[in-house]
Order: C-alpha cells, then structure tokens, then sequence
C-alpha cells in the first residue's frame, strides 16, 4: 500500500466517481470497525476534495464517525464480493470485523481509522460538515490522504444493486478526445 | 417507456445505487436542456425515496433545477457512450441539445422536465431541500415517478472514472443468499 503524492489527490474521484461498493473503517474507544456502504458521491473534484457519504444511526459506524469524526473509504475488488456482502450483514457491536474476515488494518497517515491492506485503495477521510447528519445521516467528508496498491493484479470494483447482486467492472471505453470543455480532467 | 407502478418505486435505487453516469433533463422558460452528470447518491431507500445531486453554478441547469424545483435522472446505457460525453461537453445556454443529438422528449407524468425515449430508465424528481446548495451545489430530490423500457435490449450502464474514460457493466455477481440482514430488499 502506496501513498499517492497529494498533488495527485484527484486520484479520489477517478476512484470514486464511477460509483464502486466501498468498506468505510473507523476507529472508537480503541475498537475498529468495518462496514459496507453504497450511498456515497463525490461533493468537490478540486481542492479541498470532498465526499457526501450516508449512514443511519442503525449502523454501529454511524456513532463512531459522529464523535471521530474520521473513517477511511476502502475500495474492494470482485475478489472480495463475498467478504464485502459478509460485512455488510453482521454488526460491529458484537464481531471484531478484521479477525472475523481476515482483514489486515494498517494505519493510516493523518488519522486513526485504519487501512484495509486487502483493498485496492483506501482513502482517509475527514468530517467537515454535519449540517444534514441528524435529518438524512449524509456526513460531509474531505479526504486527507490516498493510498493505493499499485501491484495488485485485480482491479475491477463492484458496483451494488442494492438487492444483493453486483455488477463488475468490465471493459473500459476511452472518450478522452470528447472531452474538450474539462481538459484539466485529462 | 413504461411507468413503473409505485409499488416499485424502489427501482430507483436498483438503477442508481450502482453509480451510473446519468443525464439530467430541465425544462425551463419553454425550454428543455440535458446535463450529464455523476455526482449523485441514493439517500433513503425507504419511501419516500431521496437522492443528492450536485451541480455548479457553471452549469446551465443549475438555475433551471433551482427555479423549477424539478427534473428528469435518465440512465443511458454504453451505445449512448459518446452521446453522453458530448452532451457533457457543450452547454445549453447557446444549444438545444435534444436536436443537437438527436433524442426524444418525452412528456413525464408529475413533472414538466421531460423523458428521455432513448435511455434505458428516467426517473421524475422533484426538489426537496435546498440548504446545501448555495455551500455545495447539492440537491436533495425525492422520487415521484420511475419509468423504464423493457424491450430495451442493450441495458449495460456506465460509470464514469472523471477523465473521459468509463467503465461499461460487465458480468453481475448474485450474492442474495448472504443478505440475511436486509431481507426486505431481496
């Protein structure tokens, strides 16, 4: 697992963007915790980069994010879809995540939440706005950090249909040329 | 293109949680416009069903979207790959991008935004809270209506990765057996 320079920071949206099933950590009272999550968009693709990401106080990370305000956003690949879907219907409250699905936490640079080693990246989050957490659980995040592991061989995301069933990733349609009016994009 | 009954409005988030690159269709003044667009996330799941949407002042429907209240999310699918791109590379303020590309309106039913004929689904959206626009551009919008073309035989979504490059759906993994906390939505 790789830092990325910051002036590559944008590495988030290109990550983010194309809408990928990810698993947030956080990190409470000395406790980590993983949980799956779809409902999550990029805010911002300049600097200060910025995510909208929802949980509900059902979710045990729901707290832990209110009171560390941090998580880091791990992004999984097809080779985990079942250990993400696992994760997904268990609770943090009674099952230590990363022994049950033999998940290896690394720490990350600028806050406690924990990597994913397994993951294809994981990017460190920071709250900065709760203005709308109470009403709709949408916590307003600015990534602090980026890593990435650029020797790991599976790279295809899964996209949730919310029903169980995934989408992968599969080919990949280059339109750079049509992209005229956003060149600092490219 | 076929209205879903309401029974099924949460469609919506079997086609949007995946993260699909969408077109997002305005009618203002007597004049229809189409942005394309990716920053967008399911917020509620539960009816009533809400989303967030962001756009920027740059944008020509932003005020369309802020004046009317209302617009159309319509998913195209990889045979629209350039039309999207394009549609995200000219601006409505000097052209009629219906014409321009060659699409179809639709009248919706609850809104005046219209469908777009060609795309695989459109959603009718209605704005319902606007505190975060002025901050951020983010539109929290509620599902009023959802149709969908069932003969359409291409039904492959993109995701956008930010730079002009999309990943197109590929293969679809069915993990329903381990959903066992969310059985309402299998």
């Amino acid at each position: 697992m790789q830092t990325i320079d910051n002036f590559y920071l944008n590495a988030t949206h290109m990550l983010l963007e194309p809408g990928p099933v990810v698993l947030v950590t956080t990190a409470y009272q000395g406790k980590y915790n993983i949980m799956a999550l779809s409902f999550l968009t990029m805010l911002e693709q300049n600097q200060p980069f910025l995510l909208a990401l929802v949980m509900g106080p059902w979710d045990y990370s729901y707290s832990a994010l209110q009171k560390t305000g941090e998580c880091v956003i791990s992004i999984p690949t097809v080779d985990m879809a079942s250990t993400v879907v696992e994760i997904g219907n268990c609770s943090g409250s009674d099952i230590d995540k990363f022994k049950k699905f033999n998940l290896t936490p690394l720490p990350a640079k600028e806050i406690k939440a924990p990597l994913i080693s397994e993951c294809l990246a994981n990017i460190e989050c920071q709250v900065t706005d709760t203005s709308l957490v109470k009403k709709y659980g949408l916590f307003i995040l600015q990534t602090v950090n980026v890593w990435t592991d650029p020797d790991r061989k599976e790279r295809r995301m899964l996209h949730h249909k919310g029903d169980g069933t995934f989408v992968v990733d599969g080919e990949t349609i280059n339109l750079k040329d049509k992209m005229v009016k956003w060149p600092e994009y490219l």
